[in-house]
């Protein structure tokens, strides 16, 4: 085998063999297929396509090309995924409901690139939080407890790892194959065998129409079928910020708000809505039973009594969550709906405050963000507070037009689109 | 401007605009953009296609990339290039009768990679032979003798050369844009301002049938026309090998044998076809009238005497081509007519004797090589010898099937499928 034939194969929409991926993912881990020879093939595969065969065979690969975690022992667990988002702190809050309702989450997050930090970075904004445990004490942990968030083990799916990294700098990430095979290499590795996916659908996500987040949606759940794992997904909006609070130690604040049923809005909703099909699907009971069990454990107080053991189980303190120094009002000239919120320009913001990194060295200022105080659907007035921006730095840019305000309501936006199985 | 949003853009098959292509080789050629990021472009280009005007600019760029030579001192130049073929000695040829029809030929070539040498390394078979002039000796030659024929300049379209290098070994060889500005962009900085192509069609070729062919050589004749130099196209086939003789001076005793008017065959005819373009193309006189001076010279001596003139000005002494110590003659089992020759198995064989190179480190054997007894439309009877093998190699292997002998004869295969211009 040889990998230029191989890259003139795809090049010419022909189906590549098992034989062959293989050849590929194994020769790249190598170091024999060299970085131009592959983003060469995962640009023909961006613009050819892969059979379902193929890329059942680039998934199994993948995941073969390091460890697998067992979690066989541990009984009950599903494992959520989100396709990210700005703002996004979903993990948090589902991860203490889900597990206060009997359903184990064995749950690997990421540190973030970009606008915000990734789950673990917000969650390492808790003093004394650790997300590095060893898999004996992850595994203790997710039985004693029922919910762990650890960062993610670069022994699982490395093949992944190395060639995410490559499609990043290569304009090879928009292919719905390439992400439904990373997406699910890593949870197949992660030893997940129920999964409820967050697929998010918006200008500035992964997918940005319906129409190709369905597709995305339906290759998971049949790569999920053929590996014996059970995968709902969601479609949901990626337009409007989930939430309130942007910036890492904020976005901490919001989720014991929610967890504490002290608010409402489409956080909240969405979280219901994932948690709900996650107790479900692991407990085997029907949506509406599930539905209300999870209702009943945010009022009771069971699902923020999980998150501080859970945060406690990895040596956080919540009391002492860190304050900006400067806390700035922005406030409306406008009056009328506020019909849309930028929510790439949100980040940008954000990312010009410090609340996030342009590359893995840069250090995270977590208590810098972005607080909504008029959100989707809200009515505002000249004057009124539109959001606070928090920061320690004295330098930061705030962008235009962040705020659609017009006289007419839109009642066309949605939350959810269509949940899939 | 950004690397990844001019790749996306090409991945989504959008048009690329002057400055971004301006953009793309000015920063490769400063390693401001990675390799992998290069091919994975150039993969969106091969699949994705371009339009003319990202064509114009990309040959504009990469000639821009280096220096220009300037043959407007020499008056009436016409320059040749062929895309390649198994036993392909046609410059050596060709030179030598154009000049001494008064038409100027100033000649950059090549060394080779794979079966036989390139025409730089057939010409320095010949003792003595330089390929190395200064661009002051070289024009000097070319108003004295009329033909100089010297290695290819590295300054000249640089940024063609690194991206060639890195199709190569990406699988983004097939695609007739960057075929067309890669050739392009080589002669118009070689200051080509007539020059006629010979576009090879076959197996083995940069482009398989006389469809694209057609497509390439109109491309060429349109950024030809953008850059007011006048080409001619000549399609021809490839897949029948040139002439008898394969291997470096094994060739160039060939070349000695046409100029001298002693053979005929498949070799001769392309020539003359060639030589009567360039010098109808020259002298600006019709194609009968070319023609008819082409042959004249053949059959007078002038083009033979001009042919050892060249070689002499570049040092070289035809009186002492170096042989092979071994000749074995391969004979044949079978009776019919010799309907194909199977030129990519005599390459392979060729190689395998040691007259071409699998690196640039490779040294190569002059001498050694095949001279074909019997060519395709012959006769041959059991005990006929088909070939002779030259070599100093005691192993090498002789793949089956190189000749394809029957009952009926085949009348369909042509040697010349059309002139475009």
């Amino acid at each position: 085998m040889n990998i230029i034939e191989i890259i003139n194969k795809k090049r010419l929409k022909m189906c590549l063999s098992d034989e062959e991926i293989k050849y590929v993912i194994d020769e790249y881990m190598e170091g024999n297929i060299a970085d131009y020879q592959m983003s060469s093939l995962l640009m023909a595969i961006c613009i050819n396509g892969m059979s379902d065969e193929e890329i059942f065979s680039l998934t199994k690969y993948m995941t073969l090309s390091g460890d697998r975690l067992d979690l066989s022992s541990l009984g009950n667990v599903v494992d959520k995924h989100s396709t990210g988002g700005v703002g996004d702190k979903t993990t948090m809050i589902i991860g203490p409901i889900v597990a206060s309702c009997g359903v184990k989450v064995a749950k690997m997050s990421g540190r973030g690139l970009g606008h915000t930090g990734g789950t673990i970075d917000k969650l390492e904004s808790i003093p004394g939080f650790t997300s590095e445990l060893s898999e004996e004490e992850f595994i203790r942990q997710v039985n004693n407890v029922g919910f762990a968030d650890v960062c993610q083990n670069n022994d699982l799916a490395p093949a992944d790892k190395k060639i995410y990294a490559l499609r990043d700098v290569t304009g090879t990430v928009e292919s719905i194959p390439l992400i439904a095979s990373s997406i699910m290499s890593k949870k197949i590795a992660s030893g997940a065998r129920k999964l409820v996916i967050d697929v998010k659908v918006g200008c500035g996500a992964l997918v940005k129409n319906i129409e190709d987040a369905t597709k995305l949606a339906e290759l998971m759940i049949k790569i999920g079928k053929f590996n014996n794992i059970e995968v709902v997904c969601v479609l949901s909006n990626m337009d409007i910020p989930l939430g309130n609070n942007i910036g890492n130690a904020l976005e901490v604040e919001e989720v014991i708000d929610i967890l504490k049923n002290n608010k409402q809005g489409n956080l909240r909703d969405l979280c219901i809505e994932l948690a709900s099909l996650m107790v479900s699907l692991g407990l085997g009971i029907d949506h509406d039973e599930a539905l209300n069990r999870v209702l009943e454990n945010l009022s009771n107080g069971k699902a923020y009594d999980k998150f501080l053991e859970f945060v406690k189980a990895q040596k956080g303190d919540i009391t002492k969550l860190p304050q900006a120094s400067n806390k700035i009002e922005i406030r409306s000239d406008k009056e009328g709906y506020l019909n849309n919120i930028d929510a790439l320009k949100l980040g940008e913001l954000s990312m010009s405050l410090g609340a996030g990194r342009s590359n893995m060295k840069d250090k995270i200022d977590y208590t810098a963000g972005i607080i909504l105080n008029k959100n989707i659907f809200d009515y505002v007035n000249i004057g009124d507070v539109l959001m606070t921006i928090y920061t320690n730095k004295d330098n930061y840019n705030i962008p235009d037009d962040i705020f659609d305000i017009s006289n007419t309501k839109n009642n066309d936006i949605k939350l959810i689109y269509k949940v899939m199985r």
